[in-house]
């Protein structure tokens, strides 16, 4: 009976959610996309119930896991956040209850590497799956999940010692659609090998000094010396690389030579183990929507016995 | 007859125009404000005319000079760039004619203090202007020009070695605009004394980690250690720290000890001016529209002969 419906696993982020049927072993059965966070403000029950209602007809009183902003202040429900250092399997034992049957994952709190307070939700989920599914292993390990807010965790023996947050993704998405750097003639951002490339070579030239490199997106396409087409590629290079860069002179004490796990989505992942290649480390990439489907089934394994 | 008016002055920018009557000297006799360079594209010979006509009509056909990014390609005119290092005079020697009596100011480009290409329109004219009121002195020297595009350039001997380009007001616009770093409730961001201290003094903790700060405009505010109207002048503070810090170590084998010139407007200055003191250096401020009119007046004095 493994393959019998048994838990519906959300991941509502920011932007979109992304609602699983899953069996008791955490496959997928079907997937539907639903708005994000934003987009549901004040309207999360009636959106879960219609994205759910089918599966719910179907399969009876399915339980709900559910990660992610939904479980902001601006959510459905506040749900708390974990201090860190923490045990992973910690995540799995506190969801907050929203009403029988749904509950939403805790986030994680922290003193970052620079002495300052951080924050984390959805991650969490994705670092707990990634580590049920023997991906992180025991030893002191530095993972790195790329995003609108890029989070650079340490890990040792199961246990989330701290992380850091980069607002990479929303930078980028900033600088491309509201200034003149990126764009002045309203030119599509599409991806530019090259561009891309260029960027990130530039990143490793001028350590520290990401500021005062920003403005060549836009003076070497004044110069001929980069294609309009190829300024938001560049741009993100020049930011993958200082974020890589500047994550691993923070994290230098931590773990300085071992390989990197990114976990995210494909074509981010990608980007982000160029740059760690190019600071001379190994990275091996995890696919973040099958990590958070991962985290909510053991949250579901771990909550099932309390709830049966 | 040093009263009688002489010349029209105009400081077009991106986002606003100021048209200056203006007396043999160079003093200013009326001031109009009027659109930017953005809002007046294909329409800057209309707005000209009826910004200037009552002039006109009062005081015959003055000759009007002309700087900023009205001589850019999507200005009025495309104004060549003058490449550096060049003689200060040397602008006031080249601007380019857009029709009888009408000239705009050239702009510069060099390759920057990072190797890069480099470019200012607008700035140049208020190098001169303060080099004409003898405001720069002989001896190289670093002048920062704050604003959407912020240059640091060298000076020697009435000379514009190069410069570099910051970004930073355009950079604090996107994030306070559209991120939810520094915004998350439309708030307005109003100035905080203590946000900006905060700030400033981050940018001086973990030089070169511009990036791995920023969250902390969020993540302050959510644990409380941060007022939300103070997040806007926290984002300056780091922000202006790290511009001057990175500039200042870029430029270090130029002047390493001496006194820098900002010239600005004066709200922007004074906080250079402390982010320059906090890195332990002496500032002088001077006026941003001061030195511009300084500078067309200098252009002014040097083709009118020609024109007579």
């Amino acid at each position: 009976m493994n393959s019998a419906a048994a838990f519906i696993a959300v991941d509502w982020g920011t932007s979109n959610a992304r609602f699983a049927l899953c069996d008791h072993g955490g496959q997928a059965l079907e997937i539907r996309q639903g708005p994000g966070a934003v987009a549901s403000r004040g309207s999360f029950a009636g959106i879960f119930d219609a994205q759910t209602a089918g599966w719910r007809a179907t399969h009876g009183p399915l339980p709900a896991y559910l990660c992610g902003m939904v479980g902001s202040k601006a959510g459905w429900i506040e749900a708390p956040y974990l201090p860190a250092p923490c045990d992973l399997q910690a995540i799995a034992s506190a969801p907050a209850r929203v009403r029988d049957g749904v509950f939403v994952v805790p986030g994680v709190r922290c003193t970052n590497p620079l002495g300052a307070p951080d924050l984390m939700r959805g991650e969490e989920t994705q670092l707990l799956g990634a580590s049920c599914s023997g991906i992180l292993g025991e030893a002191l390990h530095i993972v790195c999940l790329p995003g609108t807010h890029t989070k650079w965790a340490t890990i040792s023996g199961g246990r989330l010692v701290d992380f850091l947050t980069t607002p990479t993704g929303e930078l980028f998405a900033a600088l491309c659609n509201h200034t003149v750097l990126v764009q002045d003639n309203g030119l599509p951002a599409t991806h530019s090998e090259a561009g891309f490339g260029r960027g990130l070579a530039q990143s490793a030239v001028h350590r520290g000094l990401l500021l005062h490199q920003l403005f060549q997106a836009r003076s070497l396409r004044l110069d001929g010396q980069l294609a309009h087409d190829g300024a938001a590629s560049w741009m993100s290079g020049l930011l993958i690389g200082a974020d890589v860069n500047g994550a691993l002179s923070v994290l230098a004490d931590r773990d300085p030579r071992g390989s990197v796990t990114i976990i995210g989505a494909p074509a981010l992942t990608a980007l982000y183990a160029r740059a760690l290649a190019q600071a001379g480390r190994e990275s091996v990439e995890v696919d973040g929507a099958t990590a958070t489907i991962a985290g909510l089934a053991q949250v579901f394994r771990q909550q099932e016995p309390q709830r049966s």
